[in-house]
């Protein structure tokens, strides 16, 4: 019997433990709200990520550790690897943590990369102003997500405001510039790499976000062989680098035919939550796969997908379920706004099919403005 | 947030829950079993099923009741039927529970069926010996399930034997004499009704048995449309006589183009467990819609699927794992003789495809002979 460690029990956690079972796993979830929704379906541990009785006693229990959640504390994840086997490992875990390391790393590697400079001081802010250009954004090197902790500077005049906004944290999660892409696409790779080294992506999904969160994704995204290979190539180089092993997505832009990446997360992610339904294999299971040193399972889609989130609260499921390729996904978390509490993902056998689906769904649920860009693509 | 509880805590109870999940329900499981698999991902009650207590304390905390287990008490299922919505209903389950009960039931909706008569004495065997021929198999009446309970007649001159091995349980559970069925081939209908009336079934499965239990299941089953209607129209009819909401399975056996009906079981079947990846919609997302009054989920097939049955004890995983179209499902039970472990699924685009890495994993697991009928039917 093997158990699998998840520090972090939302949502990512929740759909782990549910794609685990049927590998025979057992599950133990780490998080510090006693309402974790991973909870519903796996054993928690309630505790701080960095109370240290608690992280011995979840070592003790598992054989392996992973991440629902990227921000967990380096030195919790280092202190865990002294006693477990932990994937990814925590030295891939601090530069996914890190938009400064990351960004430098994707630049080493050859990888294009927006403009950006670090920030340390209002004086940083000019001289990086100076080198990134406007319009560019500050946003912290650390624990942001979901579009929190970012100020938009369109023109050197919003200097001030934005140090006001987030200058405090030069000093505690640091601060990075970065110039604003105007790009025609967003897509992102999710791809799993083994223990092995072997490394399997997912098809490019395209994404589109609403104040900052994902909105809906595409799979497989509209693209060509040559953008296909692209960001694969930028996967490959980016998880060889890191020694990765488990799941992780790359965030693309595409501007003119270039993938520029924005940002790696360095765990299942939103943008291939489609694979449930969509692939032959999900995400979920070939992060676990990885983990646990099993062959990866095939990433090839089955069909289109479209998913779409549910932020701050679960639209009625109605439209969804009454729909034939309709699959839905409530979280079992409470309201609140901005949270992500559940998704859907349509499926079907050709994109006209899909585009219909959507539109139907779209209109019952009033969310016309959600689907729109995505029945654009496809028609 | 609803709470679907179930009575049973089996493989079937374990995968209802992992499929109710992204619902959002909340599952409860009443077993007696102190290391029900089921517990393992849903909270459980341990206690007899009969238990009034512990009925009472089951029926407070769920919104619905359903079944893992078809021979849970009919007076409990009854009980707890006053205090909560029961799927499907205890009357229902009352005529799936007894062979003679069910099949009189099929015989007067016009359904073809094998030879039978109830047994309750020595001298009552002979004469339904009389009536029915040789061979044949003398079964008891409820209880029996994967070929316990069976006894099989060659000629007269078995009948002592039969007597003896059976009588006994002619006051207690019942006995039914049932005319052997030199069948072409073992197919089975797994349908969802709702509740509202509404009916809608996977494709016809072809099943192989050894020693009376499941060994292997294709689907859809190699069958023109004709049999697919006359499937689909005992089922419909049979789901309408019991007013019948959830899924069900209807074993039948085909006889020179004629469908006969074995029996029925009320709940989730072990023929339908193909249905996880290779349909649309599972049999276990559409049980608990039917139970839930939600509207049923598409039940296409996508794609071609064989189901391997995995008795006694777990092997090897790789093998499974390394296909493209392979799937792992592991109950999480300690082994013991004849008891059902586990699953595999394969599942690909073409019924060539199928084939071979059936072929595959057959060799690789040294099972030939559980693969080789499938193999067989498949080219």
């Amino acid at each position: 019997m093997t158990t699998v460690g998840i520090l972090g029990g939302g949502q990512l956690a929740r759909m782990l433990a549910l794609s685990g079972a049927p590998l025979g796993l057992r599950f133990l979830v780490l998080d510090s709200a006693p309402d974790a929704c991973a909870a519903q379906f796996a054993p928690m541990l309630q505790a701080d990520y960095r109370d240290q009785a608690a992280l011995a006693s979840f070592a003790d229990q598992v054989d392996v550790a992973t991440f629902d959640f990227e921000n967990v504390p380096a030195e919790s994840a280092e202190w865990l690897a002294a006693r477990v086997p932990v994937f990814p490992s925590p030295r891939a875990l601090a530069v996914a943590q890190d938009r400064m390391a990351e960004k430098s790393l994707f630049r080493e590697l050859g990888i294009p990369v927006p403009e950006f400079a670090a920030v340390d001081s209002r004086e940083g802010l000019a001289a990086a102003l100076a080198k990134v250009g406007t319009p560019c954004i500050l946003k912290t090197r650390r624990l942001g997500y979901d579009g929190k902790g970012q100020f938009r500077i369109k023109s050197p005049a919003d200097a001030d405001a934005a140090w006001e906004a987030l200058g405090a944290q030069a000093a505690t999660v640091g601060l990075i510039l970065e110039g604003f892409v105007a790009f025609q696409r967003e897509l992102s790779v999710v791809a799993a790499r083994g223990r092995d080294g072997e490394l399997r992506a997912w098809p490019l999904t395209e994404n589109w976000h609403e104040s900052g969160i994902l909105a809906a994704s595409l799979a497989p995204a509209q693209a060509d062989d040559a953008l296909q290979a692209q960001a694969l190539a930028a996967a490959r180089k980016v998880a060889e680098a890191l020694d990765y092993v488990g799941v992780f997505a790359l965030e693309l832009f595409l501007r003119d035919g270039v993938l520029l990446a924005n940002e790696m997360a360095p765990r299942v992610h939103n943008s291939g939550h489609w694979t449930i339904e969509g692939a032959e294999t999900s995400q979920f299971e070939n992060h676990l796969r990885a983990v646990l040193g099993l062959p990866l399972g095939s990433t090839r889609a089955v069909g289109h997908s479209v998913m779409l989130n549910w932020i701050g609260a679960m639209p009625a499921a109605l439209p969804v379920l009454s729909e034939a390729g309709g699959h839905w996904h409530d979280y079992g978390k409470s309201s609140r706004e901005g949270r992500k509490v559940g998704h859907a993902t349509l499926r079907a056998d050709s994109t006209a099919e899909l585009a219909d689906a959507l539109e139907r769904v779209g209109r019952a649920l009033g969310r016309e403005a959600q689907v729109a860009p995505v029945i654009t693509r496809l028609r």
